[in-house]
């Protein structure tokens, strides 16, 4: 059976997602239902739009993922049913799905109220469309079983990762210029500059200075347990960007960093 | 197979939901679990009772639904299983399963001590005798399996909303009294009154005012995205009564609102 | 199909438990996952020991138990696989499978890199080599199967709870001296001290005073229920250790009590 993935800005202590996964059950008994991450910020498309793009290549191809974080909840928005080579994407029209998007096989706006359920008001479409709709796919409905294709679906507004050469008075130097696309549970600032960009300066020794609001660090380490105490470092991180840490305790707390921050690497030469 | 369902009062950073499940798994290793919720603050068996009338009839009529919300535990407080048409309930005899009551098939008082599990001390029955009782009916035991029949259940004292006419010296009015059950991971104050009973009076382009704690709004809306910033306002929540909400931060802070307080619905004729 | 328990200090806020449950079933789409606990203090191996220790054995005896907690994370240190009676083990060689290696069967360093998923960083073995062997062990690999036997697993210093007898100048008396395990949700403090080694003096009336941090009762109770207003008392917990706990209110806020904090218990006469 395949699984169901949720993701959600609900939290943990309300009913709100056990509905949803009721709904579920209710239609597709045997469905195996895993939760990605329910404490993404109150509407905060963007950051459920990471944990998807970070998790759900980890599943199964045949996995459905269902994505509830809807501040347009009863209004007009579309919802869109997302097809990849990686899974189906289930969830509101507001750029959740915006990591998938280019890849995608079909991009529908989903309109089977056929499967909606019966509903007093209009706040709680996770259990009464998202949640159906994810039971159809499921059950074996598939994409294009669920509503027509579009090509207009809504996109995050997003800058990509930037690099470029500074010509400045002091020499010559790269510049990458990236964000803090997510403070995790450690304090950990991950950003989007892709590590790539910088191995080679890296391995050849090159002095790479990393800052962000104001802060930096030069310390490049491979592992957590490397960085001595109290210092910052940089490294690696699990999706091949670069990621900032300190010792023990919260970088995002000590330097005062939040999602969305400006992060540049710098270095001289290349 | 049938699915469990879980709720409780033990958070997130213990051990004790998982045992219970590890208890389940070990007598019945292919059901289906599911929290409901395990954030119900300590103690508060009406919040527990309110989760499970909202979230119950979502899932498969055959699932169990395990409540753990006990602060008697260990005493002579008996263990109930309230079988329904929607599911069958397993807990302790203190008004959480209140709401069920009313449309029971059955209401058992469990005598099954042979399939408790042994224990040290008298302060987890959720593991020694609730999660073995579930999976007795998870594995097909049926309520009448379990224990007598009784008919003095513990139920809890919640006054029903009110709806009266106000014959005023301002002219007549009608007045709707009910209380805030439930504050959510959002802020919204969602409240005991039927909708259902001012649709007429909205939909005839009425003014109805909505006050909690000395705070009132007479704005209503559809869904949450209508509401204009900063601004308070009413709408039909996701259970069919009304509830109040803030655009984009937490009400029940604003509003310094908490569980139980008293709501009044106001409007002229009627 | 056997179940994977998985307990982290990843919390509740991310996409990391996500990521590893996709590598499970990518390659076990069967498997039975539960959460043990994802609220670990961070780094904090004592404690994830602790909750293995208490919740493992609830489970079935061919469920796998995947642990990670984990701040050595791409350093040398070994992944262990221990086999034992009542279960199969996956984690870092810190300690954390101390309460099982005494029965171990068998205790093995995992040497599969076949297994490993291709990562780019190494801050993330969860995902990249703990969830493979994990699903390995799921999908009938045995310890045996993944490295050789090791004698030097790392252990924890525990100091183990004491009893001796007391010659003051004010009489005989008898002293158990051991730690709080564990402060749980609700505040209770969980001791290491047995139950067994006072059975016998409470039941036959002696007082017996237990003192933490300065503070100190003598009302014994059977259930949390008993215990009177804003008193402390202590009781036989579900693990058949001490606890102590106040009436509806954290104890160990009001004591003002941390984990590892001395216990002494102390009575006359013994």
């Amino acid at each position: 059976m395949e699984a169901l993935t949720l993701t959600t800005d609900f939290g943990h202590r309300d009913w709100y997602v056990a509905a949803m996964k009721g709904v579920v059950l209710s239609r597709v008994p045997a469905a195996t239902l895993v939760d990605l991450c329910h404490e993404v910020p109150p509407g905060d498309v963007e950051t459920a739009a990471f944990f998807l793009e970070a998790a759900a290549p980890t599943f199964p191809p045949d996995t459905v993922h269902l994505a509830v974080v809807d501040p347009g909840v009863g209004t007009e928005r579309r919802i869109l049913v997302v097809e990849t080579e990686g899974g189906v994407f289930v969830g509101p029209d507001n750029g959740v799905f915006h990591p998938f998007l280019d890849d995608a096989r079909r991009v529908v706006a989903a309109e089977r109220p056929d499967l909606h359920r019966p509903a007093p008001g209009a706040t709680f479409h996770g259990r009464d469309r998202f949640a159906p709709l994810a039971a159809a796919l499921l059950g074996g409905e598939t994409a294009a079983d669920l509503g027509g294709e579009i090509d207009d679906p809504v996109r995050l507004d997003l800058p990509p990762p930037e690099r470029h050469t500074d010509e400045g008075s002091d020499g010559g130097g790269v510049v990458l210029r990236g964000r803090v696309r997510h403070v995790d549970h450690f304090g950990n600032l991950v950003t989007d500059l892709p590590a790539e960009w910088l191995s080679s300066a890296v391995s050849s020794g090159v002095s790479v200075e990393v800052a962000v609001d104001g802060h930096r660090t030069d310390l490049w380490v491979r592992t957590y347990a490397e960085i001595p105490p109290g210092r910052a470092a940089v490294l690696v991180g699990s999706l091949g960007t670069l990621e900032l840490s300190l010792d023990g305790a919260s970088l995002a707390e000590a330097w005062g960093v939040e999602r969305g921050a400006t992060v540049e690497a710098r270095y001289e030469g290349g």
